[in-house]
């Protein structure tokens, strides 16, 4: 206790719990510490509402002169929804600034810092940095591409099926690892699906957690617009919910959809082209989408090559059917080295089954 | 130090580094103590010479009366090839004995035991048996069922396939896992594979550690005698070797096979079955039988229910080609609930891959 990874981990961990409630702004923790006494810690709760520094400093009250403060990431020095934050720290009379690292908002990057010690601050930056950025990969992804992180998500059985040839899949994994499938969707900002799994499962597509969670925006990629009008999807009123379809896509369908509420988005392309797709998703500030399959929209996200990480839940089932559906349908391949190389990022127990967490990397072995 | 548990893991320990080099006898280790010090300590190393419990004594020499012996099994009762230990242990005048497991050897079990304590020997068992029986599973599992214990192998890509739909195969995993193969082999009676995969690779399997290790016996299914005469198995001299065919393979190719100083196996019926191949395998002294594939025979070991482990290595490629060839290639499944159950044993990584051990078991979830 008391040393400068102490309390920066602290405020990494107010950060944690509050990821995929605060999009499109990033998840912030901050901790404000005197004499080694925790003067006040705080973190971002939602966009539009005061940030980490705010809520910590505010805590400390009049205290906080002299004192450190720890922040995951580098205190805003422009006026958003909020006032700069850098300003605060100043008026606040703060001694020293710990950061995590850098925020990779241009409007952002290396202002707050210096405003800082043009104030007299001491600054310093990096501790802990790479778990700051893990939390908030969404943001640094999107700040670098404008384009959301795409996490894919499959749940297969122990010889790599997503359903028996018959097209049964109920179920593969046991409630533990379904549980956290829901974790993901309550922290991404989108789930998209492709039409043949709403033709098949009629899905809400919602979080349900314990106690709840936040229902993603729901993006169904459905080029001929096929989704049934009785679907749950189009009527459930659950969350915003976009379908998305190519340019011949029957006009009248593309009415009686939005009669209901509900966005179709036409792209100017016959087919749904992945990068087009997503840099349209940047515009609407869409940071992340949890791709749920199947195994055809895996696939033109994977051969796109648009696809930060994939998550797999394996149970320890053995089909050993021949013909069962595998989660990934890519075109034949000829060699083993034309494959896509990925590194394992985490391997854990869930419940009776696994989850396996890869991410695209150079070449390998 | 200087506990039960200690003593015990250390001859775990002792027994765990001879596994594959005494079958068919047991893995045995043991460790002689007194007043907190070890006074000997010794495996047994190889059928036909001194048990554990022999080494141990005779590097304790006089000291040893009145000392207490740690051993992973139950000392032997009756005259083998070498002569009873539970006899030298009283000879020895040994004042507690502490063993981790009964000998599941009919000839053997609780008699050991009963003849130290007649002789006025403390006895206790079941320290750390869940270890000892598990260094011991060849053996504990053939004395049981006097059938081989069978180990399952497959290498796949992330997505399941253990080849591009062209055929091609190598390398899907990395040096370490492929290594790690080796240990596999060097421990296991024998290794076994189809006819296809000798004619598709012409493979050696033998154990390739760095210092060498002991290679297997060599058993292929060949129902019609197809393998070709100038395979490096029937030409390489490299460990015993047994062609297994149905009753319908070529009589001249038995002939010429055999010429070559090549054990050819013709069983009573048409097609191999399982369940007779590894009750004849039994009766061969056979306790352990590495399967390296491919997906055809994996799928006969898996259908008639007959194997106890499946090690299957993942490698962090994504092939995501719809046609590549599936590791278990069984029949169709109607049912998710048609699979069969597993329970995952060990999950680690090794090198850039990961490493997955699952066992059959009662229905899950």
């Amino acid at each position: 206790m008391g040393d400068h990874k102490f309390y920066m981990d602290l405020a990494i961990q107010l950060a944690e719990s509050v990821i995929g409630q605060t999009s499109p702004n990033p998840a912030v923790g901050c901790v404000v510490v005197k004499n080694g006494q925790i003067l006040g810690m705080g973190p971002h709760l939602k966009a539009g509402e005061p940030h980490a520094e705010v809520n910590a400093l505010k805590q400390a009250g009049e205290k906080a002169e002299g004192a450190d403060l720890y922040v995951t990431l580098e205190p805003c020095s422009h006026t958003g929804r909020t006032p700069p934050c850098a300003d605060l720290i100043i008026e606040k009379k703060i001694s020293r600034v710990f950061i995590a690292g850098l925020d990779p908002n241009p409007i952002v990057t290396g202002n707050g810092v210096a405003k800082l010690r043009d104030a007299g601050i001491s600054v310093e930056y990096g501790l802990c940095e790479k778990q700051a950025e893990e939390l908030n990969k969404f943001y640094f992804h999107f700040m670098k591409t404008r384009k959301p992180f795409i996490t894919l998500k499959t749940a297969v059985t122990f010889d790599g099926k997503t359903a028996a040839s018959s097209g049964d899949s109920k179920w593969i994994t046991s409630s533990d690892a379904r549980y956290d499938v829901h974790r993901y969707r309550h922290r991404h900002d989108a789930i998209l699906v492709g039409i043949t799994t709403v033709i098949q499962d009629n899905p809400h597509l919602t979080t349900r957690l314990p106690q709840g969670g936040k229902n993603p925006i729901r993006i169904v990629l459905d080029t001929y617009l096929k989704i049934p009008i009785e679907s749950n999807l189009l009527n459930d009123n659950a969350a915003p919910t976009i379908i998305v379809c190519g340019k011949h896509a029957n006009e009248k369908k593309r009415i009686s959809i939005e009669e209901k509420g509900v966005k179709v988005k036409k792209m100017p392309t016959e087919e749904i082209e992945i990068e087009s797709l997503l840099n349209w998703l940047g515009t609407e500030k869409i940071l992340s989408v949890f791709v749920e399959g199947g195994s055809t929209v895996h696939s033109s996200f994977i051969d796109s090559g648009l696809f930060q990480e994939i998550v797999m839940y394996m149970a320890p089932k053995l089909l050993n059917d021949r013909e069962g559906m595998p989660a990934f349908a890519g075109l034949p391949k000829r060699l083993i080295t034309d494959s896509i190389h990925l590194a394992f990022k985490s391997v854990e127990r869930i419940g009776q089954d696994i989850k396996l967490i890869a991410e695209p990397t150079e070449r390998g072995e």
